[in-house]
């Protein structure tokens, strides 16, 4: 829920007449994304998103963001698309912060998704990771093991403020993740955050991907396991083998995966869990208090490592 | 800033079968209003706003609030229309709370304001008030005297934590308007809210009035005398009377306030001020901390009211 920076209406009218989107009526400021202030535009030409980009956001990620935008859905992969300025560019400067236009996509993120949506999220990622492969840009994933060593660092000692014993069991985990992740694995770009709130769906149908803004290049299988994390497991907790076979079998009707990749999906699910639990972690931590963040318990992610560490087959994912 | 209460696609779907609107394409969470919860919607039909009615809202009185609308719309005045479902109702229920659809109104509401604008609000406020004269309903207004007696009396112990002798100078406030608060003056239906943050314009053409949850039977010049606290004041708290002027000019030029009221517009900015002070002192001293409410400062307030107590005579604010 998110809106930092307000604009005026004049510094937004101003803004917009470098971009074809005809005259401005209405922009509210939307309650979604944790990371960026968004709003949403009513224009003589439809319907549009403007992102200023706060704090966390390189700016020098910016071409890589809205770049892999543009490559996606110019390969049938259905995603906002920045809106280029008359002079070509897409990456303006509106209250002081980076900020960009994209194009609207009607949809509703799923609340309560369900195998049918699970199956069409792995079905659209595998075609993204298909898609990706000829984008000619690069970006490390800074959430990789050194940016999750980093966090550790800022949070172990009051991780026991959070869970008893966390700290021991996480310094395990990153001795296991030193020794044996997995390094040779197909590679190429990742959505990195694909939860829920960054699907959207009419009906069953998927009729969109937003919020490129963790995007990087890493382990495809790895961009899966996130999805299994955020998509398979119920409110209790319990991992639900019905949406994850869903979801295992959607990606495998665009990308099987190969034997090794199949093999590493425990300790790549372990590592996706870790990844989200620190940044949580983090900001359970070190937010501030009394703003408008809404902040994450870290304790889910705690009991998904878990559930991961237990796991003795891949088969129990669900694959077939 | 406010979305209180999340809702289901499904939920929603199920709630919107039942209102003329065509199929739901999107809805995201608007950070607008510190009352309730609203979304905006895309349906077939074009844009709506859905309200869930949080618990500062009486359920009791929407038939009030929204009736007023529908019969200020009837009139000529922009304002959102409430949706009818197919059984002619307009209240319904969603996510546990009361809930309506209003029809969306494109415009921006003005970040710094200009006389242009305040002479706009002036004459739409004066055309709804004259539109309000046959509305058939009536609703007291529960932030009139008593109720600010009630916010005092839960407040006044901790008020010197605001502003050291705030406790003093509010009772002296309280036994003049005891003795003088203006009886017998026009009254009708108010607004009584009537910030920027609810009049919309296109350009400098006013496009529409929102929010009418404060709406009640109170003085009409009591509605005007808010308005001169909340459009022409500058940021430095100093009173713009080329503003004020344009305001109650504009007002004039629809409904000429009587020489009663013109005398008594000291005193009522004085209580309209306090009213307001004493809401945004109540939340902040008793306001959840850490939530998504955003606590508005008492002390522009403060200020106002040493303004008006200082006046000496109505020409002051800007009559003729």
């Amino acid at each position: 829920m998110a809106v930092y920076t307000d604009v005026t209406e004049s510094d937004l009218g101003a803004f917009l007449r470098d971009y074809p989107v005809g005259e401005l009526l209405s922009y509210k400021g939307i309650a979604e994304g944790t990371e960026n202030s968004n709003f949403l535009l009513h224009t003589g030409q439809g319907s549009f998103i403007l992102t200023l980009y706060e704090k966390r956001v390189e700016k020098a990620d910016l071409p890589f963001f809205l770049g892999l935008m543009d490559h996606l859905a110019g390969k049938g992969i259905s995603c906002p698309l920045p809106v280029h300025r008359q002079d070509g560019g897409i990456i303006g400067t509106l209250a002081g912060r980076p900020a960009a236009i994209i194009t609207f996509l009607e949809g509703m993120w799923p609340r309560r998704p369900t195998a049918a949506h699970c199956r069409e999220v792995g079905r659209v990622l595998a075609a993204m990771h298909v898609a990706g492969a000829d984008f000619p840009m690069t970006r490390p994933n800074a959430l990789a093991l050194d940016g999750w060593r980093d966090l550790w660092a800022a949070s172990r000692e009051r991780a026991e403020e959070v869970e008893p014993g966390l700290a021991r069991e996480v310094d395990a985990d990153f001795a296991v993740f030193e020794e044996s992740w997995p390094a040779s694995l197909p590679a190429g770009i990742i959505h990195a955050d694909l939860f829920p709130d960054n699907v959207f769906f009419l009906g069953e149908k998927l009729s969109g991907l937003i919020d490129f803004y963790f995007a990087c290049n890493d382990l495809l299988a790895y961009d899966l396991v996130t999805c299994l994390n955020a998509w398979c497991f119920e409110k209790d907790m319990s991992y639900n083998v019905t949406k994850g076979a869903a979801l295992l079998a959607g990606y495998q009707s665009v990308r099987p995966l190969t034997d090794d990749e199949k093999q590493a999906l425990p300790i790549l699910a372990r590592g996706s869990a870790l990844r989200f639990m620190l940044t949580r972690l983090y900001d359970w931590l070190h937010g501030p208090d009394g703003d408008l963040v809404v902040k994450r318990d870290p304790a889910e992610y705690i009991r998904k490592m878990r559930f991961h560490r237990a796991i003795v087959s891949p088969q129990e994912y669900g694959l077939p």
